[in-house]
């Protein structure tokens, strides 16, 4: 596969022109955006610019509506729920963080669901401006089922991604972005494309067995795999409980799947939560610096057992992508570059 | 090993004596006795009554003050810190429990970080108390370090539990509790005693290098193993931001060992860290109620790919085990049994 290298500023101007192209109001078009530059700069491929076809698509075939009026209700002092108009999911999602982060500001803590939202691209996208605001920040969301329960033999959750950040004083956050299946579905497809076997325990058979072959997975394993695969399994859960259950949204099984179905023009009823905190409400902000600045010093001291491979905290490698990328550009599939027209 | 098994009644009284016995305060008392009965009732027996000498221990010994005078400061209307006054540490949670309930009752969710604790058994005990009040709740501590990092070559993180619970109708909770490594430490020992060898990618040598022996493993590795252990670690991760950096407490590997020190007198400091969240606030009690009981229907409804094997959820297993237990007694180890003066 030849792949393209853009110039982050070309990348983000491309994303601009061609989600402007679909009537999408400006601040639906800034936000999607800048949660794909988040991911692509990052090295998240899979919820990057790759995506951005999919949500032009969504946006001209009524699934998603271009211009949405998103409201928001606050329900007590550090509680909100934004109504997402059936926008698209990076600017429900966006909101749902000012206005957690905002209730944080001023009570300590803000918890926000979010509903009638769509496909938010990469969950560390909301966590880590959450961060960068200087509190803790949690962002998940649920999807459509593409992974086997523990023992199961259908898809059930979707890949329901758990994401979590934290101000490092002058660095970046840390930054936890993660499936609750080992490995995401397109890595399924590359393994396909390449001819060579999956890693083992991260994908079943139609018939809910583990196998090895790229071709013969239908389903994803969840975290854990065929030994303890009930903790990921349980860990989706808890990204249902939060985005779906909490908000009173649609259950993983019951969403229209993201791709592979006739049907683009309905909304898909997906919900979004996340929370903020404040470190001065608990253990004070000068602690939480310095805990912080001591526990990573200490995480990236830490002997390696392979000498070659340092020990990384979260997020270490998705900032040295983003350093890296920031510098020499960003590789884009050539059907996405093919798309914004840098063919 | 005999094991003795002891009628739960009986073990709770013999709980409550033992513990009596050291002086501590009837609240503390009654506070550790409650938490290692749940483990002992469901079927969490490393963190059940297996650990009521560990307890009267550390009382005796200096380690746990048995007679400590907690102190809740609120800092917000959803935000409060308990200080534990180096009590047990099954008292200063479930005072941060109580203390989360009523702040989630009054402003819809409460956040509430505990330090000057220690040991508080299993997380699930008060996550477990926060969904039978209606809520939903999250409860997580860090200790000391037993978790190698992904590609570390010594123990880093403690195993670190993340415990989710949510309200069911009239059912028993929705109850998640899992460590962030495969195993627990006590398995590995478990397996010695056995002779038999470790499941893959659960533990590691004192190199850091994955190992099947279990006379040669010195280490856990996180969940997700060689593969995909990077997952795990920043779980461990999380319950260590939560627990250690939010509330300013001990970080992993700066604890006092739980065990294996001549140090028994030092308060370890250990913090906690619970949060209760009130579906009123969000999509609603009754969307709440009638979402996770579809949610659960489809899920014991969803094929096994053994069909002996039926699909759980998380709590399934444990809420039976439990009827069992009652019914039939708790069995306990020979060395506990004889504590008790059950032998």
């Amino acid at each position: 596969m030849n792949t393209i290298v853009i110039a982050a500023d070309r990348l983000r101007q491309g994303l601009e022109e061609a989600l402007g192209r679909t009537g999408a109001s400006a601040e639906s078009v800034a936000a999607a955006r800048r949660a794909m530059m988040h991911a692509s700069l990052l090295g998240v491929d899979s919820h990057g610019a790759r995506l951005v076809a999919h949500y032009c698509q969504v946006l001209a075939s009524g699934r998603v509506n271009p211009t949405p009026t998103l409201s928001v209700r606050r329900t007590g002092p550090s509680t909100a729920m934004v109504d997402g108009d059936n926008g698209l999911g990076h600017l429900v999602a966006y909101r749902a963080v000012e206005v957690a982060v905002d209730l944080a500001r001023e009570s300590g803590i803000g918890a926000v669901g979010a509903t009638r939202s769509s496909h938010f691209g990469a969950a560390g996208a909301y966590a880590r401006v959450i961060a960068e605001a200087g509190l803790v920040g949690f962002a998940t969301t649920n999807s459509d089922s593409v992974v086997a329960l523990f023992g199961g033999a259908t898809p059930f959750h979707g890949t329901n991604p758990l994401a979590f950040a934290a101000p490092v004083g002058a660095g970046r956050p840390w930054l936890l972005d993660m499936a609750t299946s080992s490995i995401p579905l397109n890595r399924v497809l590359l393994y396909r494309s390449l001819g060579s076997d999956l890693p083992e325990g991260v994908a079943a058979d139609a018939a809910g067995q583990p196998t090895r072959e790229a071709e013969a997975a239908t389903m994803l394993l969840p975290l854990g795999g065929p030994g303890f695969g009930f903790k990921g399994a349980a860990l989706a859960g808890v990204a249902t409980l939060f985005a779906a259950l909490l908000t009173g949204s649609t259950l993983d099984p019951d969403f229209i799947p993201m791709v592979g179905t006739a049907d683009m023009s309905t909304p898909r009823g997906m919900g979004h939560f996340v929370l903020a905190l404040d470190p001065d409400r608990f253990g004070g902000r000068d602690a939480f610096a310095a805990g912080i600045g001591a526990y990573l010093a200490m995480l990236r001291a830490s002997p390696a057992a392979d000498g070659s491979a340092p020990v990384l905290a979260p997020g270490d490698r998705e900032w040295a992508v983003e350093a890296e990328r920031l510098a020499n550009g960003i590789p884009l599939d050539p059907d996405t570059a093919a798309f914004l027209g840098f063919g």
